[in-house]
């Protein structure tokens, strides 16, 4: 089973953190909260979901972990102002493991400079600035290229959890 | 005097909308709320400020109005998803009319497509994609490129305020 970095900070969209969360770990996969500071709780912009950040993102390796998910709202915005965060998103996209993006989730990998000749969706509002970061917009409700995929907003979650699932069964796992 | 909009809807970042509106009213100038729906009251992220909105986006011009303000907050990202507040603001740019923008102001702008080849700059998370929307962002409190002036953030309000008053003595005023 995989290992799974949630990459998360305040003001995430409660449900694309909360449903994912739940079917990854219904398949017995780990999820981890990587944050900005271990130990502190953030907290969902709709509905105010508590979430315990378990590793600060500064002291956690790629080497450790066998995905990355960005869920969306106003936390990728906030988390894009960290370099280390910004690093280690940069830095799970060129490893080649799963990348879970859904909404606001690629605005951290706009920052990390790592979106170029990618295909990629996501939420409405970040349209123009996935396409001046050189990726291809694709407006559909998962997109899946090579080691990323992407979805647009909440509507898409069943579809986004499908995607995710068959490419973690795939995924390489660490010990 | 001169008629500012600004244009503003839910999240906006409280005191970047009401020290300078302060400020403007203070010197005599007028402000009208332009948002997405009129008559409704938006409020903002941080102390839940109300503002009433007095005109509908889809139903204002360019040309009845002397200036546009564009505060912060995650207010520009919820308006960029309307092609009515985009047009809007792309139009009032191209216009030659002062142009007010902080903080995360250049997000309307960059989905208008209007800030290819301007000095601009902007909140620390949209840096990058400022950048590649085509601008030359640069670090500073205030930056003013011809139509355009804009600030970072909060601490940058009293020097966004006398640059925008002193563009605003100089621009042409509608009847």
């Amino acid at each position: 089973m995989a290992k799974i970095a949630a990459i998360v900070t305040d003001m995430f969209e409660d449900v694309e953190y909360t449903k994912p969360v739940a079917a990854f770990r219904g398949k017995g996969h780990q999820v981890i909260n990587v944050g900005l500071k271990a130990g502190v709780t953030v907290k969902g912009k709709s509905e105010g979901t508590p979430v315990r950040i378990d590793r600060d993102v500064e002291e956690v390796a790629v080497d450790e972990l066998d995905a990355l998910f960005i869920p969306g709202g106003y936390s990728p915005d906030k988390l894009r102002i960290d370099e280390a965060a910004v690093q280690f998103a940069r830095e799970f996209l060129e490893s080649g493991k799963p990348v879970l993006s859904i909404c606001h989730g690629p605005q951290l990998l706009i920052t990390a400079n790592a979106l170029r000749g990618r295909k990629v969706t996501g939420y409405k509002s970040i349209v123009q600035d996935i396409k001046n970061a050189g990726a291809q917009f694709v407006d559909q409700e998962v997109v899946e290229d090579g080691n990323l995929i992407s979805s647009r907003d909440p509507h898409d979650i069943p579809a986004f959890i499908d995607a995710s699932l068959k490419k973690l069964e795939k995924a390489k796992v660490t010990a």
